[in-house]
């Protein structure tokens, strides 16, 4: 069990990512996410602080209907406009010397040797701070961004995804040798061809004939997130990940999960440590309780509840415009609400849960409201839990993480509670795991050397 | 006519690009191409020297065999191993203030969906300084990493990029009106819905439903480069580039190609200087015209004439390894060697010209030596042909364009070739036309507005 924890910061190249409504207030400098200069400021600022990595979420599309259309996404900034969160990774990573830098990207989006190419060199030049949160799409809208009738059935995806992954682990992993590199100016000898070897994959999906065109960059294979909370998605994240995003409502939830997905891990043939847990987690921070509770309390007011609805009936395909804010969920006759009422009962007791509970609840189950100790015996709980890190939720950007580094930060540093750094900069992978490269007991690392007789 | 001359800088992240052999002197820091430094303070290097604009080449596969295979690339560093441009693009865009970064991408690399988006946000955090290469590929290996069977036939390239480009435009030019983007904090409106629209595209190979995510950027279209020169490839080019990367022999020829493409533009409802010219074009400075032959002999004895000749080989699918660099191109009985013949004999009078003088030839058909003062009156000559700019070819990053900026650049400028510096920094296209978007006769215009009814 890990005894620090790794601090996350979990963001979107956009104006309204979690919180709804939040960009309307002048503490919200997301209003403003065009400008370079919001991101690469935060991201100092966070490596400065004692973070290790900036969460770049991302969807490549509309979340569904809500009131019959699209249009208060977009009214509302509800995701879109949105920017692509690589490009910025690559802007980041070049204006910082040690923050870890995590990517979304969907395997349906580009094809397998080009976002191979486009990580690697990533990692390059990022000196090995590159994750990947690999995501296999929940949109419709995104699937017909990209070619497709509308969303591909939910194992289909997964299936295509272990796919994916093997021709890129075949790519990073497998395609150079480590002693492929020589760079040598006497000989002459760049690259010796008897250690550089073409993949020849085929597959239902994917052909690629490599080789990789990127030498082995510090970490080859990114840093792998994942968030998946199916069964399928279970499975695949304890068979690929190394780091899994959650957001469960309790440490003793996040306990039996931890222990849950390790054990499937465990059969995998993987060690249960060689997967850490992140918690989804927002803050309000007060000096006394009393100023966290009504800090949080004006937070509410300004929160937008018809876009936490939109939001979250958005990405489960159910338009909850339909219906009045204060109409019971029970009374609400779609599939898919089933879910939705066994999350939000636990909060709300001795009534039926509304809609405005699910937008009130929404945000705000993984929400700490306290003073900056009372917040460290929380997060201590999570940490006692399993969890290996926090990925801190923002209202506002930067000053939720400005409050955070300022006032938290300290007292969990008092406690011992975060990692000291080492006097060089690190790889992502070497600072939470101790080692630059992909466990042995990976399923990507088979292709170590499986190539070698390959010259054609 | 252009008045003054931009400059340009001809790179590839790669450790051999285009003179062979160079990596391995000292002056070549190619060498460490992995290294984000060597990039970022070339940039910079470039930017305050004079230079608009840093060019990325790039292929995205081997080159066709030598010898009977792939190891001599790889031994050499012929274009292998090299990173994506993309990425790279991105991080110097970060770490600079006006220098344009145009970068090279295959209409097969990625989903056209994705691909606006990454250029999108590129324009967007550059503030507008992003160019696009646009190429249709011409590596039998580049194709069969993505999923070919081999390299498609020259003119369906063609008609797949001119369906891509048209779903580009619909994104860029169409989607997003001028007035959609609000950012109001008072109203609570983000974007107004009115003016963002589906695109809705189906054609033979793409179907993309839209919105672009992405609000509209600085120059919405990236200034558009293209290099065809085939006869398909200058119309198309004719109708698409804003920008032609040329590799005449003399200002003679470029004069007349400009009047043939210029043409094709007219007859396509553009206007003949809707498009620019760069010219490729290496130095070798000296103090003293004999210095500058001393130097540009030693050049030519580290240069690899093999590679060279692998390359030359490679792109055209002929390996030339078969032979000896002594064999007359006459004696070899190859399709699309008679090119290379008329192009090479040129050059080399009253004897057959061997694969020797294609090697010796390549690279130096646009090589000026000289001083600086001798350098000068020959750009001279290339902008009274109507030439707009020069592409500058490198034999060593950075020291090529160290020694062009130290003591090519004050000539010119000394002469107002060099266009001087607005106070603020401009966009690409800005600058070399003096209006931040596309022209109203290219042909993505069309799409502005076009959309306003949808809203399904």
């Amino acid at each position: 069990m890990s005894k620090t924890l790794s601090l996350t910061a979990f963001v979107m190249n956009t104006a309204s990512h979690i919180v709804h409504g939040t960009w309307r207030d002048p503490r919200g400098k997301q209003r403003d996410f065009n400008d370079l200069s919001l991101w690469t400021s935060l991201a100092k600022e966070l490596e400065d602080g004692g973070f290790d990595t900036i969460f770049l979420a991302d969807v490549v599309g509309l979340y569904g209907d809500y009131e019959g259309g699209w249009e208060a996404h977009v009214r509302n900034g509800l995701q879109v406009p949105s920017n692509d969160p690589f490009t910025l990774a690559s802007a980041i990573a070049a204006t910082t010397e040690r923050l870890g830098v995590a990517v979304t990207a969907g395997v349906f989006q580009q094809p397998p040797y080009n976002f191979a190419r486009q990580i690697s060199t990533l990692d390059h030049l990022s000196r090995g701070r590159v994750a990947w949160n690999i995501v296999t799409g929940y949109l419709e809208n995104g699937f017909r961004n990209y070619g497709y009738e509308g969303m591909l059935p939910h194992d289909e995806r997964y299936d295509t995804a272990e796919e994916y992954l093997d021709v890129l682990y075949k790519l990073w992993e497998g395609s150079w040798d480590d002693e492929a590199l020589k760079k040598d100016r006497k000989t002459g000898i760049y690259a010796d061809p008897a250690h550089v070897h073409k993949i020849h994959h085929e597959s239902k999906h994917y052909k690629v004939e490599g080789p990789h065109l990127v030498s082995p960059s510090p970490q080859r294979t990114p840093l792998l997130f994942q968030a998946g909370a199916s069964t399928r998605g279970k499975a695949f994240a304890a068979k690929h990940a190394e780091a899994i995003f959650i957001n469960t409502p309790s440490p003793k939830v996040a306990k039996s999960l931890i222990a849950e997905v390790r054990e499937i891990a465990v059969e995998n043939g993987r060690n249960g440590e060689d997967i850490q847990f992140f918690q989804g987690q927002s803050f309000v921070i007060g000096e006394t309780e009393e100023e966290a509770q009504k800090k949080a309390k004006e937070l509410d007011e300004i929160t937008d509840h018809k876009m936490m609805i939109a939001h979250i009936g958005g990405g489960m395909g159910i338009d909850f415009g339909k219906w009045d804010l204060d109409t019971p969920i029970e009374d609400i006759e779609t599939e898919g609400v089933r879910g939705i009422f066994n999350w939000i009962k636990q909060s709300v007791e001795g009534r039926k849960p509304t809609l405005r509970d699910v937008a009130d609840h929404h945000g705000k189950s993984t929400r700490i409201v306290g003073t900056p100790e009372q917040i460290a015996d929380r997060l201590e709980e999570w940490l006692d839990a399993g969890v290996s890190g926090i990925n801190v939720i923002n209202a506002f950007i930067p000053s939720s993480y400005t409050e955070f580094i300022e006032k938290v930060v300290p007292v969990l540093e008092e406690r011992g509670l975060l990692k000291e750094r080492e006097a060089k900069p690190e790889t992502l992978r070497g600072r939470l795991f101790g080692q630059d490269r992909l466990s042995e007991r990976h399923p990507a690392a088979k292709y170590r050397g499986a190539f070698g007789g390959v010259r054609s």
